[in-house]
């Protein structure tokens, strides 16, 4: 099958996929938690039903394109994890009278008393997270910051507290097991304390919902925490390699490619797959574009891929001076390439080429993209 | 019509966008070559419709997806500017029988020799360009390299040699007029020099094509260029600007997001145009994620764009510290980025929203992506 296919191309092996899904299943377990993908990796139907079967309840979402594409497809139970804003919020309402369960996501007391009194305007009562920062990377509230208080008591009316919520970003930058271990402790024990700091103030609260891929594969323990969510442990990539939670042989996509050329003078391999079907994302800058691997996947890091053009891959050799490149990588040979980041290098595509655990034809998997 | 927008959205000024195609046109005019724009910056129909209707001669295109879309919407002249594999062959055959005149790049003796036996085998003759090296940034043969004179001689029977074609991607790292003008020279010369290298040889070569907006719009002879081609001048960019073929009044197209929320300790606003809504290009690393504008589109270059996740953008006050940033920057309060690249910006959109010239309602213009 993968001859034919036109490159470049997104592939998904399929039994790596199973693997990633499975191993998050059983850590899940263990921790005695309910877990939420974060559908924002795959945006894929096929991925996501797979996620479902192995016990998530319910999912997190990027954007309300997302909420309403698996709402859909039956998945009524959604979380959108990025702040809310009014143009938002007559889409939400949509979906919300259709029957999804949507929770929205806020952490000012503006955005509550706008919340609660679009959703008094018309008739609904929106479920409600409060953001809380729990390490300086991005938005939320500090957990002991008394302004929580002043944002539950805001949602009255048209909104309720459902609870609160983090997302240690900052863990996608440590790179020991302990530093993991660490991260996973402070998140989940500062987004306890802010819903202890709510609950001390009469609100009830409760869901405390935690997690990344690094923090959700290193915790030795969750207390307090309801629900934990990942996304990008679905595929893993080389962030996630380089962050010591997967190998190479965990990823479940790469791009497949077919060299257009050569400069032997510079040790240039030219292909076809350039930033766009990697996108730009240079991860923690240690791999180029990503990792550059033969036709069966398996990784040769003597060519390097540091440069790229809009439908040009330039990948560069840093082996042996004597070898011919345009014998070794003849012009019309396939390639792959791990990513950086399999979010931002799956959203380049409209579809998964999906190599399939137990042989036969490829099946398409749709995929979709934009807001 | 903005403010109902859902956030992130692509908008495109109009205006603008008729500006720089009247700037081209009278360019073009002025040097007496024929124009092919290149559409992969746009990949919207009524983008390339405006393109056409100021005199441009067929297309240029980066991916056979383009030139199937606007083969089917009626233009048929059609140059696919990426080096052929073999995995496209059909596709491109199937496209010719359609009555597409495509042109195909290439830039080997094997390649010249595929393409000529799977034309012979199919009963069609491929037109076929080579692909000069004028600047050493990327893929091509050297302008004096006799191989050119091999190549020429294995297109024969199913292919036929159309031209030479070169692209001066360095022009990208030039910023002062000479250099522009020096690049501009030397593109024109080196790709002369190779299509006279071939003439030499006893074989027609009626085209030579060459092109960047940088060098189209610093050229100031074109002796010997049948063609030109140029994409990002159409909507321009960041990088355009930092180049110095634009100002920022020239850029037409910017992405519309929405304030979430701040950081007041650490001086940041943040909002839901994260690098998914930008790509993660950082262009030259001078503007960050991008420019900064108000939602009338003039910049605030206090407020720099550092940091970004998937959807939210890290936005990083530089200016007066006395500035309350939840009242000059609201929760709910719109701004719009002005691209590094745009190219790669837009292609994380679906749809451009249109700032009409003469007011009324923001038409939708569609764009594709992939392959």
């Amino acid at each position: 099958m993968q001859e034919i296919l036109e490159t470049p191309a997104l592939l998904l092996d399929e039994a790596r996929l199973q693997r990633n899904v499975e191993r998050m299943r059983v850590r899940m377990d263990r921790l005695g938690v309910a877990f939420r993908p974060h559908v924002k990796t795959s945006k894929c139907l096929e991925v996501v039903r797979r996620q479902m079967a192995a016990g998530a309840r319910g999912i997190t979402v990027s954007t309300l394109k997302e909420a309403e594409e698996f709402f859909r497809a039956g998945i009524d139970d959604i979380l959108y994890a990025v702040g809310i804003v009014p143009n938002k919020l007559h889409h939400a309402l949509r979906l919300i009278r259709e029957g999804c369960r949507l929770t929205l996501l806020l952490e000012s007391v503006v955005m509550a008393e706008q919340v609660a009194r679009h959703g008094a305007e018309h008739g609904v009562c929106y479920e409600v997270m409060i953001e809380i920062d729990t390490d300086g990377h991005r938005s939320g509230v500090k957990p002991d910051d008394p302004v929580l208080l002043d944002i539950a008591a805001a949602l009255q009316g048209g909104a309720r507290l459902k609870g609160v919520m983090t997302h240690a970003g900052a863990s996608y930058d440590c790179n020991t097991p302990e530093a993991l271990a660490a991260m996973a402790e402070q998140e989940r024990s500062r987004c306890v304390a802010a819903a202890t700091l709510l609950r001390n103030g009469g609100h009830a609260c409760p869901v405390v919902s935690v997690g990344s891929t690094p923090t959700a594969l290193s915790a030795s323990h969750l207390e307090g925490v309801t629900e934990v969510r990942a996304g990008v442990y679905v595929f893993f990539d080389m962030v996630m390699a380089d962050v010591g939670v997967c190998t190479t042989d965990d990823i479940a996509i790469s791009v497949l490619c077919t060299v257009i050329g050569h400069q032997a003078d510079q040790g240039w391999v030219i292909t076809d797959g350039g930033w766009m079907a990697m996108s730009r994302d240079l991860g923690h800058d240690h791999h180029g574009y990503g990792m550059v691997c033969d036709s069966d996947g398996q990784p040769v890091p003597e060519l390097g891929f540091g440069k790229a053009n809009q439908e040009h891959g330039v990948l560069q050799w840093r082996g042996d001076a004597g070898v011919d490149l345009t014998q070794r990588f003849p012009v019309g040979g396939s390639l792959r390439i791990l990513p950086n980041h399999a979010c931002a290098t799956a959203a380049q595509h409209g579809q998964y080429h999906v190599i399939p655990q137990n042989g036969g034809d490829w099946p398409v998997w749709p995929r979709f993209n934009g807001w």
